[in-house]
């Protein structure tokens, strides 16, 4: 039996394409392998690489001038290559509204002169700071911002205002979730294993003028320059199978109405729980209501005894993966794409149940 | 229908395994989900990852003092994470032997004094240079090799002798292909796509000593103290599913007898192809003999034009992926772990008829 999975990630994919890379595994359309087996370079191969970079371009709207490019090592890597291929000015900024926002400014610090513009770090991340034009040093590189906190479930719901300064972004736990105007950003960088594909994949979209202008230390292997243009993420061997259940998972996107329309479904997904949890005395969040994530939400039950005893109980009803991070404690429901409202609905459903038990 | 895949990589997995992963693929051993969609800190994805490494160290029967990792970014990325982990006196000594030698030594050069100690570029890379221990500086940090050469088919059957200096080594195409007495390196790195499993995946084997050691330049994701000991290959969010695939990979592995069985099947395909070639005055292997790669047949017919007829028929025969690296032309039979012995013998037999018919 499928559970109703709420992890942070990896975590659900649609049982869609679960299915149908199933049955393509042993040979994939007549090629007479599995996608696991064949070389990059291979006509088989390249267009599903293709296709899934195609499906990106066109479900993101992703500019002219932007690349979209396929690598790996998840965001954690990007935290360096960030700072290795933009940092032309020697200075940067970082706004700081979770645990990997931090990590994130703590690299960076190794490559330059960083500041930390703003933190919600001694507010245990509960909001997200407000900054205005002025805050931004004007010779700086870039802002660098996490535009959803997974750990905490807050979010960028208005942009920074950052003038001509690049703009950076971390979206590993909202892309695709909802309408981006990539036309507002330098660049974005999302670990594929929330929104988009198995993990070991990850995808970077980079305004064509930024790139090219890394460090002489920068690793081959992180720079945008390596993987784009007439390399097309195929500079050495990509994580083809990854890359191919990310062309599935995003085929299914556009049948359903793209991203637009899974904005639409998000939007009524995330309503139903916080709704719930405000209009209970029992169940809390701690996040600022303007600044909420609509893809993680943390909650808590009035103390950790029965937080321990819920996640034990849902995880009997098919609710699984809903213990909050160590940093946060309380339970986390991440409510990704792939999640379905019926499962939200069995989760608030269970969560009414065990209020009514001990309240 | 299977075919027969003579990619150097991605390539062939047992059919077996790909089945066990196919059979799972929307519920593994009654977790509800896909080994796609787990977390990798819960209770079902933490036995397969550390099944994974247990196996690795029992087949290659890796000493204590060695740590096993599990990586990104394949050995494209260990170029640069190599130098940087390692150069702790700024020197290094590399040996190239073939394309991918050349990029891990031109990387290296970016971080410190690499010498060039010996290359066989300009003999096409048709052999392996003959070193002596007074060849190596004695203050390199460690001696880099490539111990088989993909594009040109070469092998080291002896290693060099570097006395106390750490020997580094790039096994991705021969990795458990033979017996390793992993004691004689200091590190070894392997990217996963040829013997182990899916593409996205890099193992590295390092002697603990060697690890903690690197720049302050070094990025995060690509220090060796990232990902050793407690974070056992968990820093951040690993490639799940290559990791599942390499673990069932290893398991097939075992079962039919280990890397001692493995070399002995392994042997007997090799030395097939090559006699067949020896014996022909159709067909040419350009190696010399005590060189020659056991994992990569180059070869080639009297002229371009039967090269191009000849990969088209044997695709036409369900053997396929026969095309030579560009820079090396001709054909190339990659022969790895998981090519059985009736793959080589249908080449033989379709390479015997061609050479009748265009003799």
């Amino acid at each position: 039996m499928r559970v109703y999975n709420f992890s942070a990630g990896p975590t659900m994919l649609p049982l869609e394409v679960l299915q149908e890379a199933g049955t393509n595994i042993e040979d994939y359309n007549g090629s007479g392998m599995s996608v696991m087996e064949m070389s990059h370079r291979s006509k088989w191969y390249e267009p599903i690489h293709n296709e899934c970079i195609a499906l990106v371009r066109e479900l993101m709207e992703v500019p002219d001038n932007y690349e979209v490019l396929l690598v790996q090592g998840g965001a954690s890597q990007q935290f360096a290559a960030v700072p290795l291929n933009l940092l032309t000015t020697g200075k940067a900024d970082y706004i700081v509204t979770g645990n990997f926002a931090k990590k994130a400014y703590e690299e960076a610090t190794k490559y330059g002169d960083i500041k930390l513009v703003a933190t919600s770090e001694p507010e245990k991340y509960t909001y997200i700071p407000k900054t205005t034009r002025a805050d931004f040093r004007e010779d700086a590189s870039y802002v660098h911002i996490t535009e959803n906190n997974t750990i905490f479930g807050s979010k960028y719901h208005t942009l920074p205002d950052t003038g001509n300064i690049p703009l950076v972004a971390d979206l590993s736990s909202c892309i695709m979730s909802e309408y981006t105007d990539v036309s507002k950003y330098g660049l974005i960088y999302a670990g594929a294993q929330k929104n988009l594909a198995p993990a070991g994949l990850t995808m970077v979209i980079v305004r064509k003028d930024l790139i090219g202008h890394e460090m002489d230390i920068c690793p081959t292997m992180l720079k945008y320059s390596t993987q784009a243009g007439k390399n097309n993420s195929l500079y050495n061997t990509p994580p083809c199978w990854c890359i191919y259940v990310m062309m599935l998972n995003l085929r299914y996107l556009k049948k359903i109405g793209g991203v637009k329309e899974m904005e639409k479904i998000n939007k009524e997904k995330a309503a139903m729980l916080y709704d719930f949890i405000d209009n209970s005395s029992f169940w809390t969040n701690p996040v600022a209501v303007e600044d909420r994530s609509m893809m993680n939400v943390p909650f808590r039950s009035p103390n950790e005894e029965l937080d321990a005893l819920f996640i034990k109980g849902a995880e009997a009803e098919g609710l699984v993966t809903l213990k909050g991070h160590r940093l946060a404690g309380g339970m986390r429901a991440s409510i990704y794409n792939a999640m379905p409202v019926e499962g939200v609905k069995k989760l608030i459903s269970y969560m009414a149940q065990f209020e009514k038990e001990h309240k």
